[in-house]
């Protein structure tokens, strides 16, 4: 695998709902243990409740959001940033009036989501869905 | 652990020259293997060349520089997006007239930086140096 020199392309459709994607770093580019996506999320829509085995960052770039996580919720915003542990279910709700602006790393390439009842979501935005 | 809402703190004197940095995630959050650093490289200064066996990817938010990778230049800036496997030697230089932002994802934590001799470059911001 090479360096590379990529784009920052803004998020589009991503076929799940209220949710904008771009893939900024991920398996497409060679990477196994590491994903960066740039999402928007819209006012009033959310990530499914779900989870992944490895760890995530989220940078707030801009807009409010809500984190439900362990049963508790967590307000934030742009110029903060979330650590999720792995392994634990959460799910992010933009509960402001603005698009909800971030960019998610993850450490896994490609990255496996799971739904409450421990299916997998497939993702549109990866090969096979996976 | 459990998730944590952090402030982005702004970038501050590392203790290598020309670069400032703050930790947006990391092993002092219960990460393992996922760090999130916000670096500013002044204008002339520079990364020194090393290597890490995680991958990592390299937000570019402003300025332009260049990456030095396998006996290759390649010129980046705001906008895009460094892709750098694991385990080659690289550097960055901040070749342009104003700081170079970048946030930088990588997949360990703590992160272990290799000087081109092999030795371990202690990072003056993790705790013991490693």
């Amino acid at each position: 695998m090479h360096a590379c020199i990529l784009e920052q392309r803004p998020p589009v459709e991503s076929g799940l709902p209220g949710l904008r994607h771009a893939t900024w770093a991920g398996s497409e580019h060679g990477l196994s243990r590491l994903s960066v996506w740039r999402q928007s999320i819209a006012p009033g829509g959310a990530t499914p409740p779900h989870r992944h085995a490895c760890d995530e960052a989220v940078v707030c770039l801009a807009g409010e959001g809500t984190l439900f996580i362990d049963g508790v919720r967590h307000g934030f915003g742009g110029g903060q940033t979330i650590v999720v542990p792995g392994d634990v279910e959460h799910q992010i709700v933009n509960t402001g009036t603005r698009p909800l602006e971030i960019v998610a790393a993850l450490a896994a390439a490609p990255v496996v989501v799971r739904l409450p009842d421990g299916s997998a979501l497939p993702l549109p935005w990866q090969a096979g869905g996976k």
